[in-house]
């Protein structure tokens, strides 16, 4: 018996409410994972990014396979035990990363050589070298090897396309370990007839989830929109569907309209360390000299440890001198708002009023609070 | 009635287990306060250093008179308010900070003009400015503001003494607030005779608490704790007495061997971000490549949130990673390696068995595990 199961709890439109089961427990979707590059959700530990609601964290294959190492996280017990994370865990292909973070690099059919960021040494990546770091770091999720091209570019976005394919195929044929559903990825830029195409090729192939890969990289919201929506018309329904790379409160909320059942983003946690507050009504910089004697905790209606406990004066305060703290609590926050707000759709979407809730939400994104 | 009593609750030699309340809960001595100088235990939710088991924290008045303000944090409620921590809390005179931060001062019988470290302007502390800078703060000890003298210079360490005297008579006039204790503070640097008028004068003045300034500031150890026993031979027994700044375990167990009761100090923070354990077996550097496989925690008997989840080797990849995470992760671990041994220092006193506890522990100290 497979330990991944998909279930519909509940539709709503085409928003969707499901179950996907795992070895290291259930993903009740609508579900937003954090970021945890480097085996670490940043300025967080395990116990608060579990606190926070958290069902799931990923990482990144390009980062572990140049440091730690996978082999030694593998030696370490894997990923779940290296970072003590006992919950679902999505390991991406190190393909994204090789496309946006390297500058020397050289794709033939095979696979990609690349100079690594850290030290310049040669590395290579392909469907084959990716499957067999994902199965070392142990991921319950892991993802197809693919090539991310510049969006806009149809040529290229074809090309890379079509390479995306072939080494989709190859990523099942090389794939040993049964206790980690590999998904496969959805690529063809802002291309109707391409992302058409790679739906369905995709889909052909039979994995046990789906992604949308080469999205939220510098396209329109309208292109990015309509790209779902196309792409989630064909991806079959009875499986999983996840947004890569997609985090601000509108995206969740346009993307679960359209049949996302999982997102993740670095956003939250970076904007966290750039000072700033994510919140239903709108981003608040806590640099703002404004907020020096602001007693109200970030959101009123938050009901994270950040807002249970802190005023903005006080964060204010820690962002001003730098403190470390600051950005652990504003990440607490952050992630909260997109975790607390993937269970309100998903409650919505349970009681059937999906719609008015997103029409809602969206409205009070508009109006934002007026900065100080 | 006062809110602060002092109750030894056993003996042993010289050293003492005692209990001090104040307004936000009693002290059971001897204890160690982490340091929180702008409000914050550096990288620590208040969450995190009360679940280490802290019953106090420490916070500077030179920079929080400077950043955000003491007036600012009146207006928000105070200190304990202000940084969400409900146990007692301890600020300093800002009188230390004044004479190692600053590069231009100038020192008049009446208190200290300086230029801020922050932005260069020009600040004044007084025994009267420092009380009022410590009411607004709102801490439950507050210390008479002093003037600490290289140690190693009589002359000069006879003036500020004398200085700290008369310093510390006008902080008793000016202080208002009853739901504040105020400690005196002996100086006299490495100097018997100056120690010793000092701790007569200091305590002919019947504070509720008595602290010994100036050491650990670049003396010896043979006079530094030579120095503390001169000290509390002379400082009244039924009254708590608190070692400033002093925070190896060495010196912990030999100052409460000495009779100490009361200690602070940034080391175990600031070797965490530095990337430095410190273990009752020694220190680990966790940069060392040769922890990069180690499965074992810090230390295989510390009870920390660090110990029991993450190994040497996790740690080494933060750290080599440079995340965030690291300096949590070590602060949580250093904390409570000095906090365990005040624990344990308690139990071994009110057991009559404190001289075998601190020879054992002191031998084990010296002798380190060799890092790999």
């Amino acid at each position: 018996m497979t330990p991944f199961t998909w279930t519909l709890d509940g539709t709503d439109g085409n928003a969707r409410a499901g179950t996907f089961t795992t070895p290291h427990g259930a993903l009740n979707t609508p579900v937003f994972a954090p970021v945890g590059t480097q085996a670490t959700v940043k300025a967080l530990t395990p116990a608060q990014v579990e606190e926070l609601g958290a069902q799931m964290v990923l990482a990144n294959t390009y980062h572990l396979f140049l440091r730690p190492g996978d082999e030694l996280v593998a030696e370490m017990g894997g990923l779940h035990r290296f970072m003590q994370w006992n919950r679902p865990i999505l390991t991406d292909s190190g393909g994204y990363q090789v496309f946006s973070l390297t500058r020397t690099r050289k794709i033939d059919e095979d696979g990609v050589t690349f100079k690594s960021h850290i030290d310049g040494s040669l590395k290579r990546l392909s469907p084959e070298i990716s499957m067999r770091i994902q199965e070392n770091l142990g991921a319950d999720i892991i993802m197809a090897f693919d090539e991310c091209a510049v969006p806009t570019d149809y040529d290229y976005s074809r090309l890379a396309m079509r390479r995306t394919h072939a080494w989709a195929r190859r990523c099942l044929e090389a794939k040993r370990r049964d206790d980690q559903a590999l998904f496969g990825i959805v690529q063809g830029g802002v291309f109707t007839d391409l992302r058409a195409e790679s739906a369905r090729e995709i889909s052909a192939l039979g994995f046990p989830g789906y992604a949308i890969g080469g999205l939220s990289v510098g396209e329109s919201k309208t292109e990015m929109y309509r790209t779902i929506t196309e792409v989630n018309s064909i991806l079959p329904a009875d499986k999983p569907r996840y947004l890569m790379g997609v985090g601000t409160p509108e995206d969740l909320i346009e993307g679960v309209r359209r049949g996302v059942d999982i997102f993740d983003c670095v956003l939250p946690t970076r904007l966290a360390r750039h000072n700033s507050a994510m919140t239903m009504r709108g981003r608040l910089n806590l640099m703002n000299a404004g907020f020096a004697r602001d007693e109200r905790p970030i959101d009123p209606d938050c009901g994270c440890y950040t807002c249970r406990h802190f005023s903005r004066a006080y964060l204010r305060h820690l962002v001003n001198a730098k403190e470390m703290l600051a950005a652990t609590l504003l990440s607490i926050h952050n992630l909260h708002t997109l975790v607390q707000l993937s269970r309100d759709m998903r409650s919505a979407i349970l009681a059937e009023n999906f719609e008015q809730f997103a029409r809602e939400k969206l409205a009070q994104l508009n109006t934002k609070e007026t900065e100080k």
